[in-house]
């Protein structure tokens, strides 16, 4: 745990306590699980410091997350969006194209909210495949993430982070499967995987 | 993501909604950030089914978990233990000895939870490390959780797990440390570490 003593202090002519409130970019990627539930997890404490909160859902299924939007929906002060409703590119029956351009029309909103400073904590749920699949221009997301004004903290999950996304993020976790329950035949389940 | 198809079919003679419904035991451990977090992100889920969860909380330090602690009491239908709280092995000015025994009363909490099926989701948070340091009985641990009643889900976090809990879980995940915001000289802050 990052308690303690920390090894280097930089010579940035900052104090701890202003090194303390930058900003974080977290990435958590890897092929195991707990990428997004970490995530998720990181929202209470950030829902616990009053802090209003961006969740954005790049998945593939209205299935996932639905745990985590009632009970994220349920404390409040988040603001939740999906694709698949407004950026439709997943019930659309739509073409690569389509998808591609449902992903920067989400990218887009985040750099508008980043700009405005609308949230203090931000969820980008899967975000690394728009950025593997060049729906969106991976410069630009790693531009305006370094580039973001305020204290405002970003957590990307997914897996295969494009490395100039690692090289800007401050913490990143890999998430490494060292057994699952499909490995012995078990399908996923209602409040394990969803 | 856990979706569509299974590799192996296992020959146990259970239908797939049999084997759906079967309780897992998942570790997550590894020195990367994120153990924890994805329990509690777990937890979510589990709320959100409307599941009794248990917490149970081994760790270090009161300052730990707040923000979960926060939420998820604000979320209702969750029981925390603490370590600090009725098993005082922290605040005490003990010995070992009082660690020792403080941990052990919280396993024969857990133990008694686990009998009477008190709840249906357990996280078991920093539990590694009184198995490590031989505080309670690992073939105990073992044993129990692998004979535990009805579908009781388990999540034990903490580094260096037992072998012997690795080979008992359904779901293991290994948080891997890539990058850390100490490793700039930053500490810890408020709505990311707690």
């Amino acid at each position: 745990m990052p308690q303690g003593k920390v090894e280097v202090v930089p010579d940035d002519g900052l104090t701890t306590r202003q090194r303390r409130r930058q900003a974080v970019l977290a990435v958590h990627t890897g092929h195991g699980k707990g990428k997004s539930t970490a995530a998720f997890g990181m929202a209470l404490r950030a829902w616990s410091q009053g802090w209003p909160i961006g969740v954005f859902q790049f998945v593939k299924s209205q299935k996932w997350r639905v745990g985590e939007e009632a009970a994220m929906r349920q404390l409040g002060n988040v603001t939740w969006h999906k694709m698949g409703e407004g950026w439709s590119w997943i019930q659309r029956a739509g073409t690569e194209r389509d998808h591609a351009a449902e992903a920067a029309e989400g990218w887009a909103q985040i750099k508008r909210d980043l700009a405005a400073e609308t949230y203090r904590f931000y969820v980008l749920d899967e975000f690394t495949y728009p950025m593997k699949w060049g729906w969106v221009d991976v410069a630009d997301v790693v531009a305006t993430l370094r580039e973001r004004p305020g204290t405002q903290h970003v957590v990307v999950t997914g897996r295969d982070a494009h490395p100039d996304l690692l090289a800007a993020a401050d913490l990143v976790t890999e998430m490494t499967k060292v057994k699952h329950p499909m490995d012995a035949g078990r399908k996923g389940q209602a409040g394990i995987e969803w």
